[in-house]
């Protein structure tokens, strides 16, 4: 069995949304981020860096597998089962390529764009700058988009879950979809998974530490 | 044969190196950032991000295989032939957090601490922001590697390289490593492999475009 720390934040429910769709049991333990992920023990034993989401895999052999970084999960459970990732080498590789640049790019800068916005709202700057990059790195996700149904261009991967996980709240940013509109009918084309609602429901409700 | 499009940056050395580690033969492309890479069509067309590096591998089938993002294209390296990414799943997965972990954390706050101190010195809580951050990767790196001789626990790897390519230059983004010790020894070891100096002088002697 799996177990899963983890929190309802746009990477926190990356990993859940991921096992539902293989169907892979687990375990979730919801982090409580207002105190601070360093001063959860059982986290900062799984990732020395004390940030969700965080996993630590049992294999047939008893032994345990801890990985951190929710881009470094995705692709280790995705070596789990089919389903996640294709084969084909093309794919595969678009595959790697569109989710690095979502946990090295877009996240981000989603992420400074958002702390500067509730931080230093004055400090036009910074938020100029993230907000640019932002909108920038939304705007490559829609002309994609409006070339091919999925980012790797064959089909729903762990690409996908890794950018929706943060463009479904991409308001956070101070951000808006309504002038990308390919990426908006993918938002909500995911939003209807059931195993993408029942990954976002499972890290709102598991036990809390 | 593979095409590297590249230059000597921190993210643009780490794909020669790697390359030369795997004794993978390649044309290094050197792309002259000064003239912005949106407008060297031979990187768009491989990298709708028209950013370096980006490779183009030809497989013995004829199939081209574009991938982007220098962590993407460590891993598909990595998967080209054994000796960057352990097999034994512990490892393996270690390399995967590292990796990840550099691309996601370190080279973003790095990167930004850079850009602040040149383009908006007075901007005092951007650059403590991204200083501390940077700092803060810089003391983890160094915690494990007090632990372990190299960060996946096992062996050199792509996870190496990665942090490697960024800390080499931690000068540029206004940091030292004169308080991280172990970094320091780990960052002179691998400057003196063979391949990691083949592959940073290959990034500066490139047919340019």
């Amino acid at each position: 069995m799996m177990d899963v720390f983890t929190s309802p934040t746009p990477n926190g429910i990356k990993v859940p949304i991921a096992l539902e769709e293989l169907g892979i049991a687990y375990r979730l333990h919801q982090v409580d981020l207002s105190r601070g992920g360093a001063s959860v023990p059982e986290l900062r034993a799984v990732n020395p860096n004390a940030k969700i989401p965080a996993i630590v895999d049992k294999l047939a052999d008893g032994q345990s597998v801890p990985v951190f970084e929710s881009g470094a999960i995705l692709l280790y459970i995705a070596g789990l089962k089919p389903g996640l990732i294709p084969t084909s080498a093309v794919a595969h590789a678009s595959t790697l390529s569109w989710l690095f640049l979502q946990v090295a790019g877009l996240g981000p800068n989603f992420g400074n764009a958002s702390y500067f916005l509730r931080n230093d709202p004055a400090n036009l700057v910074a938020i100029e700058r993230f907000h640019s990059e932002a909108r920038r790195h939304l705007a490559l996700l829609d002309q994609r988009l409006g070339e091919s149904e999925w980012l790797n261009g064959e089909d729903y991967s762990i690409a996908d879950i890794a950018h929706f996980s943060w463009v479904r709240s991409a308001s956070y940013a101070g951000l808006s979809l309504l002038d990308y509109h390919h990426a908006q009918a993918w938002t909500s084309r995911i939003e209807q998974r059931e195993a993408v609602r029942r990954g976002i429901e499972r890290c709102q409700t598991g036990n809390s530490i």
